[in-house]
């Protein structure tokens, strides 16, 4: 019998209501199905009866079981399982010069709108992260590290922060020298540094379609181009797909997020992601590896990052703290493999150094403010966020459409009836003073036009609600025209 | 009669001693002839008796007058200005690739070595920044405004920060309007910005000889070429060469210091600023305006910006806060006239934003901080410690060596007997805990063998008297072989 008051057990439920949750997934148990009761399900796990019972309290909380009274758990009937899921994107063979005129700093400036229900930028509620712990450690190294911000902190940058993501690495399936990590103005700079060391203007960055809005940008700013390869929902790049790209274009590098892609929700499973390295090793084409959605998994274990089937140096690995603890910090970090003294020069050149005193800020909360115990609360919140968002857009959108099921991270990306043009979708919902992101943005020919993304990063709420009635009754008008 | 104890008071002492100074300069007043008893300075200049005794203390100070017991104030007999200045500089006319191979890299992490004596990096001393009092301000803003290191400030970015230098520019003579400046991660991501904004990979841009090391790393860094324009000691770039150059080569931008070009030290005089702003506009080129030692100027009145004489949109000023309240910080703007979106957009992509708090600090120590009190006591301590530099080195250094004469700023410019090899003279200074900016860094052919910098940014102290003489040493030893 394990003993739940050891300090694992904090994990120990979690890995209980996974396990429902795979029997859930998987049909075992389908909709309408009494669950074992606590006692029962407490001696088959072989956990106490009060890890059970945290256990069934967490997937209620998920909306995958519902209490009845006097008679036990439920699976509860899931609209949005019935709905579809989208399929095997099929984007464009070429390799296109990334044209996004100004519609991401529209989107953007829209999305910050005060008043807004912001499903539109993928960006944490303020309310989940620890702002207020994390400013407190900021205040008080302002106080006592007068000396730290009279000067730059040259590249490699901040060492307790390096200290700290190396030490967290552990968890990566790939541990990271303090020595390789470079530390950068948000995981947005490191991939600039990434990009511009091995690649040249015009060179073609193989993506994910659809992708992150903000790849298309900088590759655009870049005087590169992107060519977008198929992706599935679930399984994230298509490597029968990346094979025969590699073989049309000369592909400089491949720009991914194998852990929760943005805005597809997907994990590239463990095979896949060695498949991918060696197909590229190959070839000696670089993977750029963005990973910051990488500690916000749904399933009780963190993802391993591709990189941890490098074996030639050539995957560069990238992350932040932007999406789990404070975005306008501007502190994130890659580890650029043979690229190192490249990107660190690069560095050099871009910004000269990252802002010294909140490198140490979140440095001290890595060793001493408990992240491992907030990551848990986010991940579970952002979870129960996703579903919440899902089972309204089941309720609330027209049939026909198709939605992701997001292994982590918080956004979720909807297939909409053909008819649908997201663009004046887009306009209409800030009408109605509701921000989404529209499909387009996601992939440089501007594919997707029928296709939203929702961000889930903010508490669900009465008025989420409201908005994601309205949508659908925009939706359903304009499905119908 | 002026009342001393006005709120100008402060400045007033300083307009008798930029008064007296200019009379010592233009040779009115000579080494060894003795000047006007307080009384007399104080009838002469219709200012108190205190006022005047400021003066001269100041001046005392700078090491321009001398006390005599019983007798009063004489010019001091200065060795330094025997020395002769540095000639316009005749840098090969060819654009060149920026080879600047590892040499800045390494140059920095020496200078950066603990116990070292700083003559190195262009860093202010930390004893001479209000590093306690803006941590301070950091501090009690992490405490009291929480939700906003919760977002992205994207892109113009803080708009109290740019209130505050929208303010200042008054005293730029181009005043800047809150909406037509960018906040960026210091000038180097200011000037990255604007030359992303305005060239393409293989473009030349024109530059300062020598110029800013920094200028030739990013220059390479983009893929861009370099193009030294010959450069005068006291008066910036020589206008004729760069007319000349602007015939030969097809220039994307200049990019320039006019207000104490590092490492000269020189100050571009109003007419010639005009001269260069219409000479660019007539064939449209823009000219990136690097200010970030605008603020540092000997003279009481601090030097318009070449942007005053623009009326096309096509200076792009850019400063920063790096030389004057604190590196660290990593907070700089840039106004970049006619080019303002595509510098928005491309500041998106390249770090999206900037840390919110250290830009909201420091607004606010512009605002109620008593900035302009600092720079008052940093301009003279600057101006006092490039005097003591150069008067140690007139010393130390052996005969036939040619002195700059900064007008601003806190860095000095040596050119040493031809025999000199400076690269080999900064590892055996480094040797002796001496750091030195060796002269190739400074050009992109790396010219500049025989010259070094070095920077006033520290106190003057027994440990810089003695690194001088050392270097003296070294420079004589060297000049013999």
């Amino acid at each position: 019998m394990i003993h739940d008051d050891s300090p694992a057990a904090g994990l120990l439920y979690e890995k209980v209501a996974g396990k429902i949750t795979k029997l859930i997934r998987d049909g075992v148990l389908r909709p309408g199905d009494r669950i074992p009761s606590v006692r029962r399900a407490s001696r088959q796990h072989r956990v106490s009866v009060t890890t059970a019972v945290q256990a069934y309290l967490a997937l209620e909380n998920r909306g995958l079981i519902e209490a009845r009274p006097k008679s036990g758990f439920y699976v509860r009937f899931r609209r949005s399982e019935d709905i579809a899921e989208p399929r095997l994107s099929k984007p464009a063979v070429r390799a296109a010069a990334v044209g996004m005129v100004d519609l991401v700093t529209r989107f953007f400036e829209s999305a910050a709108r005060p008043g807004i229900v912001p499903l539109g930028a993928a960006l944490p509620g303020e309310e989940l992260l620890p702002t207020v712990k994390l400013n407190r450690l900021l205040a008080s190294i302002s106080r006592t590290s007068a000396g730290r911000s009279a000067s730059y902190d040259i590249p490699p940058g901040c060492a307790p922060l390096r200290r700290e993501i190396a030490r967290r690495s552990l968890d990566f399936g790939s541990p990271l020298g303090v020595d390789e990590i470079v530390t950068t103005c948000g995981a947005t700079e490191a991939l600039v540094l990434c990009l511009r060391a091995v690649a040249q203007p015009g060179d073609i960055i193989a993506v994910e379609s659809p992708t992150y809005y903000g790849f298309l940008k900088t590759i655009e700013g870049l005087g590169l181009k992107a060519v977008e390869i198929s992706t599935h929902p679930r399984d994230g790049m298509d490597l029968d797909a990346l094979a025969a790209a590699l073989r049309r274009h000369k592909i400089a590098a491949v720009l991914a997020m194998p852990s929760f892609n943005n805005p597809l929700g997907s994990l590239m499973p463990d095979e896949n992601r060695r498949r991918l390295v060696e197909l590229l090793a190959k070839k000696e084409i670089p993977l750029i590896e963005d990973d910051v959605y990488g500690d916000l998994h749904f399933e009780p274990v963190r993802p391993r990052v591709a990189r941890a089937f490098d074996r030639h140096g050539l995957v560069m690995l990238c992350g932040s703290f932007s999406k789990t603890l404070a975005p306008g910090y501007r502190v994130g970090w890659c580890a650029p493999g043979r690229f190192l003294e490249r990107v660190k020069t690069l560095k050099f050149t871009n910004t000269i150094a990252t802002a010294t005193l909140p490198q140490l800020a979140i440095a001290e909360f890595l060793k001493n403010g408990g992240y491992d115990h907030h990551l848990r609360t986010l991940r579970r919140t952002y979870a129960e966020q996703v579903q919440r968002v899902s089972e309204a857009v089941a309720e609330s959108f027209p049939p026909g459409i198709a939605l992701s099921r997001p292994r982590g991270g918080f956004v979720l990306w909807i297939e909409l009836p053909r008819a649908v043009d997201t663009l004046a979708l887009h306009e209409q919902a800030l009408r109605e003073n509701i921000s989404i992101a529209p499909g387009p943005l996601f992939s440089a020919k501007q594919q997707f036009r029928n296709c939203i993304r929702l961000s889930c990063g903010h508490p669900w709420s009465s008025r989420h609600e409201r908005a994601i009635s309205v949508l659908g009754y925009l939706v359903k008008k304009a499905a119908a025209r």
